[in-house]
């Protein structure tokens, strides 16, 4: 299953979104507008607007206040990842050459803030405050989580609990509200509403958790970065912290940890059960993601979404 | 003259808003909380707060309406700050040591994008949508300028229309919306919005020149920085344009700008007329900010914007 393939039936409306996110950047400043061109080129899935149209259709379908929400989410992605490509010194994303390495690191922090601003001015379009609440309220928690990803940089003590916190705002955060602004720009119900929320959120944690596991044990790649490359920065995901907590031989990766093997460490984390047991926490979201639209009617959305959902669990980079 | 005398009157309604901002950064996070504190505590003059309080004066004045767009716009001035000295790569603001230097870059960066998304969310609590279009446009045409700014480092053959647009991205727009915005919160007549930005964009526009003027020619202690820091660093300002395109050596200092001789350059300007004709046109928007203000009714507020802009052709640092 491609998620091409799930898309299929939104493909008219998605090739849309996609042209009016080559309009939000559109701008006579040339270095600008290369920089953010190649920021969105380089892809991603599109999943926030996809996620947005799909919660639409349990409301009032209307792509030209769906777009409102749809073309600034993706945006705001776009930002967050031009500006952790800065601090992460990185120079692929998704197998594709970096902003900062392209240009620099001026260019990719002020492409960042222009980007993210654009999405702003696009949002006000929607008269509606609740929307610009939700959304400026998951932007302040986004930030919160990048700066938690810093503090707890090497950070062996952190537990479960502080890991799951920091995917939320991470990632699932951004996905909850897609689902769920899509529905309150198309006047759903309170209660599709709240479930899409709850959707998203899961289907957020579980996509994360398989990122964090897919670092490990992924195709390089596909990847387009080196296996463990979380670990080797510095950053502890769930894998490697059921490794020094819970695993069998927690307290020989302990001494790795210590002394900072790296490689080791790796391929510890590779061969034991750890990433059988992170594998478990996503599938246990997966379910969860599932559940949250048993109240939904049974259509094609719901499949949609249903697919989604299994596509996250099964995806290979 | 002093800033606080002119702001004298409004001081309790200031201290008001100093507490808001203190609460507006307040998070659990230890060091983003430190980071946003030291920049916010690092001072600056809070302009933008007191023409927001001032031009609400013009309408049915409110501090609870005013707060959620005087905090908002001193936040967004604020992240600009921190943002910029990622870039500059800059030890000391105002001759405080800055958060980048302090903590690093990455904490720099994020405490810029958290403080920014704080100032989203705390607009969004006022329901009038032009608002939030108003701040959302500024914050996309700051960004454009910081972009210019870049691509504008060592260019000598921009004209003095590009220096202008540039000044007008950097600094004048958000203190001309700074007004606009308390005016339009307080329900105040349109001629009176208008006046009032037309008020703050000239008295913006003579701001930044002045600040231009005294990089060349300022106490390095009071700035805070060695004299020629903007040529130094290969930002060219109106002082240097005018060496290089207008004066009477031109020539001469076209072969210090070739052989890229600063210091030369820098003595240059300090000792030419360089310096006087750029303060002509600092003070031709000075005049510009007060005509806009003559169909206003007499009162001490208008008085006050006339003194702030007096004290913005007047100011040492």
């Amino acid at each position: 299953m491609k998620l091409t393939d799930i898309f299929w039936p939104f493909r008219s409306d998605m090739n849309y979104i996609e042209r009016e996110l080559d309009r939000a950047i559109d701008t006579k400043e040339p270095v600008l507008h290369k920089a953010a061109s190649h920021l969105l080129k380089a892809g991603g899935k599109r999943i926030r607007p996809v996620f947005v149209l799909l919660g639409g259709k349990f409301g009032n379908y209307d792509i030209e206040r769906l777009k409102y929400v749809a073309v600034p989410l993706e945006l705001i992605h776009a930002a967050s990842l031009v500006h952790d490509d800065v601090i992460d010194d990185a120079e692929l994303r998704r197998g594709k050459i970096t902003v900062k390495s392209k240009w620099d690191n001026r260019i990719a922090m002020y492409t960042g803030d222009y980007i993210f601003a654009r999405a702003l001015t696009l949002v006000t379009e929607l008269p509606n405050p609740q929307i610009h609440k939700i959304l400026s309220n998951t932007i302040v928690e986004v930030c919160l989580g990048e700066i938690e990803q810093i503090r707890d940089l090497n950070n062996w003590d952190q537990n479960l609990r502080r890991y799951l916190r920091r995917i939320k705002r991470k990632t699932a955060l951004l996905m909850a509200i897609s689902c769920q602004l899509g529905a309150i720009a198309t006047d759903a119900s309170k209660d599709v509403v709240h479930r899409l929320y709850a959707y998203g959120y899961n289907a957020g944690m579980a996509f994360q958790i398989t990122d964090d596991i897919l670092d490990f044990i992924g195709d390089e790649k596909k990847l387009g970065k080196p296996a463990g490359s979380d670990l080797k920065q510095g950053n502890i995901t769930l894998p490697a912290l059921y490794a020094y907590h819970k695993s069998q031989n927690a307290a020989a990766f302990r001494v790795l940890a210590e002394e900072n093997r790296t490689d080791e460490m790796i391929r510890f984390i590779r061969e034991g059960e750890c990433i059988n047991e992170a594998q478990k926490l996503a599938d246990w979201y997966l379910m969860r993601a599932a559940a949250a639209l048993e109240g939904l009617p049974d259509n094609r959305n719901k499949d949609a979404l249903l697919k989604i959902a299994h596509f996250f669990g099964e995806r290979q980079s």
